[in-house]
């Protein structure tokens, strides 16, 4: 089942931090993501447990809320407990709640003097590849003949990635280096990777598990997913189209991959649910793939927008420009609950913290694209940026910001914040 | 650098541990692996850091040469720091020492009373596909017309897998379900795989890890490899062939991979260590991927034993039947080094306690393969075991297990001990 609406979701909710009850904020009193925090500059403290709150953290454990400053087994608990979380985090800081003056005082701080950790301890790492406008655009590219594999709109398609490269918004990494093709060179050669790409994804962590050799149902998995975040999963194109058979993408893509830093949850999530359908002429999902829950509500309504700064427009002080803009609901052909059954069909088991990306969210049109691959057709056709640069694909110096929100009539708009990140040399 | 010869290797020394210096044992004083163990069914207690001496475990914080259970605190020592601690070890177990009467009574614990555990935590698992005669045969299977990819003599092949699903020696799992399709299905269908089968690989234990951007040279990997254990990685070869395309094998594998209790230190391998030349006409390792040291002491001399035990054959007392036995040398396209090289080099980071699989080790010769779908030709040809029954892949009740062990003139033979599992209904 998906979460329910409940009293923490209430449109007319305001929060006594005034930020958070600003048009436009991310971060509203109906939102409340997890994230891990520390004061900015003190690099010895553990990282604690916070809630975005309007321009705020609000330290979870100086509030009294828990005792541990341990997310992942924070992730473990039930869906009722984090429900009852919830409801306890959106009482004390509603407008008129007693705590105003016990947490304004010492268990605040300011967004902008935080530093953010990758918010959880991720054991496993899967990314799939649910993005089925993505896919096909790919496929057309390596293999036009037969842009999507038969297997396509049967297997929930996904692999193992890597967990220790992970980052968090703000990360700057090297150009990947490595072994490159050209399809005309009698041997391959060693040196920067010339394409280097973004992918705009979806994360999803795990919150409670399951043993090994135990399945979940598709029913039940909304119940074992915590949350959601911003994901990049950088791409090397070069090194890829050399590398991947037969095993699939390696280094071409485990140099690193950034996340936002606030985990939005499920529960957060409720008001923004979409039928999901498919095409008319599809074939229908293996039972282990369907249940009515999934039908009736197991999309996500979240808009993705990737903006990009080159080197000379942060120079020049301009702000990052728009490349796309993209629904989810329109560019993943599988959901998230499909995925968490999928993964587990077999008896893996997954752990709290887990993260499963959702692949390239593409949407159906081409400017919906989510990787400069796509946006380029396969790199013969520049973009334009609004200074005049053009990109094929990333240049050292460029940083590339993936945002999301939900907005819908009858609830209070929510933001995912946002995910940047830097390459350099 | 490979590890050098020194007092620890010495051929005449001997332990008061009286089973150590048996003949044929895997655990001489030469050897000194490292596990993670605890008095069975004391299953409250903490696991412990522990070296196999012949029939004994010995307790290394008992015997006060640690002072934390953190296996991969240990794993991230410096070489230098490596082998002094090996060098105490191998002092305190040898004959005359003084230690005798203190270990002898409080530090020891015979094996059989003892649980093991996966010998540390395993942040992230890379399996590799070094096995070129395995490459081949699979290769062939799939694809008759290049049974190598283009790549496979230039890029040492390698593809993440999953960390939660490893188990240690003595697993036992259930037969994975999932989607699978006949060549001749218009559609896929669901259900248990009817083509398990294992696959006979070393696993390799990072140490000393890297930061994200800082590869590790070819000339140093050596020092951040820790030790070998066995590895089975059981795979599901209908469901494989159904989902692999284009990223890979995901449950096909990830539903279960199991280990040997006993991390064999490069330290101990010192003396099996053998040149590793390529086939005369195939081309050189770029750069990258070559070093003297790598060229004159890269390979591993390990002899690996599979075994199988039917549950007909163990309700009758009949021990495993060999099925086959190969050398490593013979089987790996590349060397330990050149995976942590090759891993490295786009940046990504290694840490200690990282899992890198080799591949599946098939000999040259076909009675040297190191899976079932190789030993039947695809399952066409089943194969009979010695008391009569017939196998083309595991059946329920299957116990599989792999032994590997190292003979030199001049040297103690060294024994990495085994790892069994069991597939159940």
């Amino acid at each position: 089942m998906t979460p329910a609406l409940n009293a923490t979701h209430d449109p007319k909710l305001r929060s006594w931090v005034a930020s958070a009850n600003e048009a436009g904020c991310d971060f509203p009193i109906q939102n409340l993501p997890f994230g891990r925090f520390r004061a900015a500059g003190s690099s010895s403290d553990a990282f604690r447990i916070g809630v975005a709150i309007g321009d705020q953290v609000l330290d979870l454990k100086a509030a009294g809320l828990v005792d541990s400053d341990d997310m992942n087994a924070l992730m473990s608990a039930s869906a009722k407990e984090r429900q009852a979380l919830r409801a306890a985090i959106s009482a004390g800081l509603a407008e008129g709640s007693g705590q105003q003056a016990a947490w304004s005082g010492k268990a605040l701080l300011p967004q902008a003097k935080a530093e953010m950790a990758v918010p959880c301890r991720i054991g496993d790492y899967t990314d799939f590849y649910t993005g089925i406008h993505h896919a096909t655009t790919i496929g057309k590219l390596f293999r036009p003949d037969q842009p999507l594999m038969p297997n396509y709109k049967w297997v929930p398609i996904g692999y193992h990635g890597r967990a220790s490269s992970i980052g968090v918004s703000g990360q700057v990494f090297k150009r990947p280096q490595g072994q490159t093709k050209a399809p005309d060179a009698a041997e391959p050669s060693f040196g920067p990777s010339k394409r280097l790409d973004y992918e705009l994804e979806l994360g999803f962590f795990i919150g409670r598990g399951n043993a090994l050799g135990e399945p979940i149902a598709i029913g039940e998995a909304e119940e074992h997913l915590f949350g959601v975040t911003l994901l990049n999963d950088w791409s090397a194109r070069d090194i890829q189209a050399w590398e991947y058979q037969p095993l699939g993408p390696f280094l071409s893509k485990n140099f690193a991959s950034t996340l936002s830093p606030w985990i939005v949850t499920m529960e957060a999530l409720a008001p923004f649910r979409a039928r999901f359908e498919r095409p008319a002429g599809d074939p229908q999902p293996l039972a282990y793939l369907d249940a009515p829950s999934n039908r009736e509500g197991g999309a996500l309504d979240i808009t993705l927008e990737v903006l990009l700064q080159t080197a000379k427009m942060r120079a020049e002080g301009v702000a990052p420009a728009r490349l796309t803009r993209g629904n989810t609901t329109e560019a993943a052909y599988w959901t998230a609950a499909q995925l968490v059954a999928h993964h587990t069909v077999n008896g893996c088991n997954l752990q709290p913290g887990d993260l499963l990306g959702s692949g390239t969210l593409s949407g159906p049109r081409p400017d919906e694209a989510g990787s400069l691959i796509e946006l380029t057709q396969g790199g013969k056709q520049p973009i334009t940026l609004p200074n005049g640069e053009k990109r094929t694909f990333l240049e050292d110096g460029d940083t590339l910001v993936i945002r999301g929100y939900c907005e819908r009539a009858g609830a209070v708009r929510i933001g995912l914040g946002e995910v940047s990140g830097t390459v350099t040399a």
